[in-house]
């Protein structure tokens, strides 16, 4: 297995149409279906990653603020973030483009994790990921943070162990927090 | 307007076939039909609630780790736990069944958030929850802090007045959680 | 194998939202999209009710007086009502709602019949049913008489001998008839 | 309008493929997708006859007794056997088909009713139905009967009115049916 | 193996209602989605000609010139116009029809090719094609010319090799064309 | 409008999963599947460029030699090559991926045409396209060639004034071919 590699290596793009039946009475894309497109890239971009069957182990909230009508076009873009062990987070990141109005807006922002697998389902080691621009290095810095909400959120882990979690959420009293960040 | 309504008027109970497009290459249910499915049960409790068109606002974290398998029967319940102006917090359960091997397994649990709008798309209030038994009233006093750790995690409040969040994080004083850890 | 089940065990509830390409030139389900749904939520009653592969044997008289339009959430409720060794008579009920306008009607009945298999496709015996309160013990006692109207539309019964069916046609003697339609 | 046309004018025919989506677990189609292809071809013969809109107003009795497998070819004729002011009765025959085995089946026969309508949705009067060879024309004094049957079973019709009826039922004195069964 | 077949023999007709899914911004069927029926008709006719498996081999250069609208009902008609040795071309007609409006169009006209396979995938070879009237004996002649053009376009075949296909782009002396085109 | 726009503008990726309602009974892709896909992809490249409605004009002949299995990620770049007033070349690159067993292949090229419309449906001029690099220069000059075989084929042009198109057929005096083949 090779033992490590870079972010553009799973990178997988998808564009979808909004047809009639993914829409609500308002004629906008139902959030439904765009996670299950979600879920559809991020997977690629995870069996890319590992070179094996993957299954969905968590989708990361998400909050969906801007509607996106029928007939737009969808754009869906999915890299692994970084591994641990056989999990991999999944950065997705989505556009919505009315193109006969010349309007392409950046719409949803997402995190999906990934185990992958061997035939009978059995978890399995993964490569490491290699981050390779500011970028890249950002999101591979918080996925462990993220990761630990995960397993916070689902009671797997407690949240004093959750060190790197705590600065975002620093509930701190304002001088203690200023000597943390120093 | 109703001002007030039950968590029963708004109950949902969703079934579906898994069939096979709807699976991977071991035959499991892929999460993000799934989440399409909540997406739907949600909305209509969330519609059912509130006599209005809605629309999704935010899913949170769900974490997948029973797989579901081709041919089971998938059992959604969903239901308004609380309301906040135009928004409503719905409940998704999740059940399999393996019907000739007689097995019904809990596979889920998930919140996902819907605002009510007028045949504009702009929000309109709804009627607010009332609980009545202990399970319920659980629900929606858990709402409250599960807005805020949506808000915190959009960014849109600052940790600090997430008051009732602090709670779940509980970042006690070292002592204390040495003590719990032992 | 259980000797017998109460009808409520084997009680199925499904939600479904109307979307475009279920409707009509005129924005209503189409009847066949109905009766798609219908026999889905047949079947896993009666795969309840006998923990066996089933499959459709037969799909009595459905009637259709009440389009339902495009956005309405149809419910349907199906239950077994009764077995005869392999075969099982399943009832269905059909509500459309438009939530927004706060409708709900009852818009069907219908009947249908599934026969449980073995896996090379052979019938096998399933329970009993026992009915527990006056709607299901009538129909229960109606089974026979369905079953007969059946077995003699399909030719594998002689009028004659369809001893409770006649309770239905009544066909009285002549000067019986003769008086009631005066 | 044209008053009056043959029953081939009316005549349809679809074939579909048996894909995996369809299937039970036995890899069989599944009832309510044969019903819904049913229902298409049906409501085409109709809207032939009446170059109308038309709706499903009743599905009668179908057994299923030969199940057609996953990869089969199926091949449904519809055409309109009879007019009733508004209404019209579609007679549907079904084959399926396992091409590389060579074996070609008739499967099912059903009868559909249909409504010709307005934009509106109101009922509106169709051309009669003129059959032109002995099949036809059996098909045509046969849909009497079936029409009697149907608005009894949906107690719209006393069955002492529903004269044609008795004589499939033919609920006679013990002896005339003794004879005819010699 | 039977050695030769007729034309008829392989005939199929399939009928498709356009829905609002199968549809673009203008409300007229896409041209993907009719391509996609016409592949589903043309493999079942090659199917019946060969009774084999069969796998698309090409797909001839397709005009797309009438729209398609919402709601029309489409007909195919595809039949095998000949074959050689494994492969078989497969001739495909189109009508729309607006049934309400009493308009039916022949729409478009195509040519696939189909290869009969065994259960590994391995070209086999089928029975010749006896073409019975004079449509089928052109369209039969044609197909060697039609099948020379594929392999020129392939770049399998050396336009100087095509020798039928001469006939058709009759690239002749300036003096002659002028003639013809007076 | 723009009057020129690069060919990376209008350039679009899409990523589709192999699912089994796709495949044959070879488990291999139906190629009337990939032609709905090419369609859509074309169709959303040629929007890009025209920022307008487009409707699907011509599909250029596809050979179909590369089977691709279930489960493979099929990925489909389009990107337009050149316009001629309201009508754009789309070329389209297919490529299938066993990712488990890392491997990718190009399985298919493929040219299709739109026309760009109005509200109205009515044809509306594009941009021209302006190739940057050998290759799109290459596509560039081709696509004239490419239109005089569509023109030609659809009897819309005679052969003698496909002027460009000759020099692929290049049907030359019979000693300069014997040459040119050494």
């Amino acid at each position: 297995m090779v033992k490590q590699k870079l972010v553009s290596e799973s990178e997988v793009v998808m564009t979808e149409l909004v047809l009639p039946n993914d829409t609500n009475p308002l004629n906008n894309l139902m959030g439904g279906r765009l996670m299950h497109w979600m879920d559809i890239v991020a997977a690629i971009a995870a069996q890319k990653h590992s070179n094996r069957i993957v299954v969905t182990a968590a989708a990361d909230s998400i909050s969906f603020q801007h509607p996106i009508a029928l007939g737009n076009v969808v754009t869906l873009k999915a890299q692994v973030t970084r591994s641990f062990n056989s999990s991999m987070e999944v950065f997705i990141e989505v556009w919505a483009e009315d193109i006969p109005a010349n309007k392409k807006v950046k719409t949803h922002r997402a995190f999906f994790t990934f185990v992958a697998v061997d035939q009978n389902g059995r978890p399995i080691e993964v490569p490491s990921v290699k981050p390779s621009n500011p970028e890249e290095e950002e999101l591979y810095a918080g996925a462990l943070r993220r990761r630990q909400l995960r397993l916070v959120l689902a009671k797997r882990m407690s949240p004093n162990d959750a060190v790197e979690l705590k600065s975002i959420f620093n509930f701190d009293e304002p001088d203690k927090t200023a000597k943390k960040d120093k």
